[in-house]
């Protein structure tokens, strides 16, 4: 039959990316403590392609995530990018699984346990033997606003509020470490399971540490800051204003390079 | 041209619902007082197929909704009602235009004016004459939560939430009217723009009433129920709690025919 | 400390459904050949509640969820609903889980193995010791349009088509037995992997069973009609046209009862 | 009443963007052919600020765009942004408007009219009096799969295909023209309103014209690089393929500085 994708290309420009998007795929993840966890990813492959080659092979993507049996850690996703390169006959490879990751949760004061979850991602672009690392994470948190609780003779508005980051990272970076970052540049974190005592505590909290989008986003970065093994980041803050139909917003880009 | 359409149908079951979906037009809306405003609709036509016919003509919904060049209102709707159930030679015709819905809104102390904007539906069903209408609002409000207010030290969490309604009606029923509910309901309404005085009146206002989903569920039915040219509604609250990375929710649905 | 939610309520209305909603937690389901799978759910847990009384125990919710360390079956899922329905102290409970399901998939001529996911829910509503149960699952296809194939001198336009089918049903039913109904029901099945000998056979497959949303909705339900388990069903098919940029539809709904 | 947003931050760091995000506005934008169309808008509006202050002035971003009554081209978008940037008392400011734009046109037989719509963005950040203008258009087309339509005894699956074009630019750039490129580089456009004769023709053109998304981007790309306006961009091309559940992608960026 003929291979209509390895016939010279009509427009001679080399592509960036190109592959297959949206795959979903169940994965299993790494945790930091040493155990693993059971999740679903949205698995996006792509590669370059040269300017005189009509097209890439799309289902060579497919049958190598089929193969790909690995748990999901720096070391797999580093194999997976050569193997894709490799089979590919490509110059560079470029994959992101997209996936929501659980951490069990303590309440503060009944010690109760519920699992939360963050909308994660990890990107890795591979070429000339050289891997450039990337983690998302989205941490929902809580805020006060400051000027609410300075003005008002009681209470002060408050909201949840989502924090993301992008980071690029070189050696071992954990996502359980940016979503702890995140939650210690809030107001208060959220939580899966609180009883009485434990919303009691959680919202004074809250008002003792009264934060804008302003001040969450240099938390972050602060914190980012001081951590070596992240090359440049993105950080960027979005709160579900409770007293606005619209949202306030921060973001902050950094490059250690 | 073979009309492939009026063939006879290979398994002869009567469809209730086919038509086109999706498309996206400019519409300008009739509002109460007697002004009119532009925005851009997500329409839905469809009508019933008998058992024995093959297909629709799906390019007569696209021409009918070109050629309608009227404001939405109860009558402008009624008509294009029953075009598409003639046009396509059908018994019934069902037609949804979904929009968002823009109303002015004053600030409480600095009298400061912004625009509110409300997800809106108008849905019609028409067969043997009797046309059967529907309103759907969605409409952002804010709830202190009770139980916080009453065990806490000092402030109390609160929330963005959402209080949607649908209603089946007769007469004449006015989104505006239906967006006064839902607000009267709330701990507060949300705004668009609020300068200092304003942020701290709302947030004192809302700590005077907090309110759980299921006072807020209760307020809107109550007044639902008072509202005579409704027939049958459905209304839910959905409340993005703030300590919380789940929504806490409540639905309570009614019929007084 | 204060049980505000214990208060009497101040508009006496009963609830009709009140709870958490969009809860995230990694679900295992059972499979209808004996095996299992993880995959990740959303999930809904609500209850009735009497017009008296002011609020629900959300937090109880959460807990029952994290301890319920079952597979999800017909029976685990039953259960789940009777202690909701026992803990909350409730009349009727309600629950929904929402997930991706993955079958493997063998391509018609090469014989590659790859993963087809579908976009599936659980629902299950408990009251006076009668369970009703209802499943979802949304299954892509490809459909070529006949009008198209009938009129052109070469060619077709064919598109990704939306196969929904809701299910209320007594006894067992299987996801899988609903996945293979709307398939069966398509121009084609869409593949997760197929190399070219297999593209070849699927594309010619198409072409000889064209079929627009109105064949593909009566095929389904006239199989839906066939299977004794199911006592009501709707079922919806969206094509997303290639020529065009919005969609067809067409809906069939049944009640056996 | 206290400013608390003019106090000293606690963690000096600069911040890049902060502000409103999500607004929605009735919007008028401006036709190439001179004419203005209403449309609805969301809308991002940002600033810079300093290390050392502690917040921006929300509220003022929503009574800018309440005020701004113009129609939006790119005089009118360059004097909001030196509003903001002014009344903000900031180095920097960044703004977005999302809105679907529409456009008549017209079946290549029958000469029937309908309405296409595509989503679209008009971007501008200005610093240091130089303005820095970004378009994004997605533009739905349809691909018949080359492959496919060599190795088949009839037919070739074909599917609906969107085409994505961010475009950095000096001077005048116009949505139209944008949209234009994106038709012009597919097996065929899509269309609003085809009678059975515009089908009969649409679907042979397609046919005569096969294009994988690799052909489709390249296409793009050599359009774009021609067009002198164009500083930078970043073309991405999806395509929802029939014959599977995940989508073929390919991507092309280049700057031009």
């Amino acid at each position: 039959m003929q291979d209509v994708q390895s016939a010279p290309a009509d427009v001679t420009i080399s592509i960036d990316r190109v592959g297959v998007k949206n795959l979903r795929y169940p994965l299993i993840v790494r945790n930091k403590n040493n155990g693993v966890q059971n999740t679903v990813a949205q698995v996006d492959l792509y590669v370059d392609l040269p300017a005189n080659t009509k097209g890439t092979h799309m289902s060579r993507f497919v049958e190598l995530l089929h193969d790909w049996s690995g748990v999901l850690d720096y070391y797999s996703f580093k194999h997976l990018l050569s193997e894709v390169q490799e089979r590919l006959d490509a110059r560079r490879s470029h994959l992101t699984f997209r996936f929501p990751f659980f951490l069990e949760q303590c309440a503060p004061v009944s010690e109760s346990r519920g699992l939360m979850n963050y909308e994660c991602a990890f990107t890795g672009e591979l070429e000339a033997g050289k891997p450039r690392m990337c983690l998302d994470v989205q941490v929902p948190i809580m805020t006060v606003c400051p000027c609410s609780l300075a003005i008002c003779e009681q209470g002060a508005h408050s909201q949840r509020t989502l924090v993301s980051i992008r980071a690029g990272f070189t050696g071992m970076l954990w996502l359980e470490d940016l979503i702890r970052i995140a939650q210690d540049s809030a107001s208060t974190p959220v939580h899966a399971l609180l009883k009485r005592e434990d919303e009691k505590r959680v919202t004074e909290q809250a008002f003792a540490n009264p934060a804008f989008v302003e001040d969450v986003v240099r938390n972050v970065a602060d914190r980012l800051n001081a951590k070596r093994q992240i090359q440049w980041f993105r950080t960027e803050v979005e709160s579900f204003e409770s007293i606005h139909n619209h949202n306030a917003y921060a973001c902050i880009e950094a490059s250690k390079e």
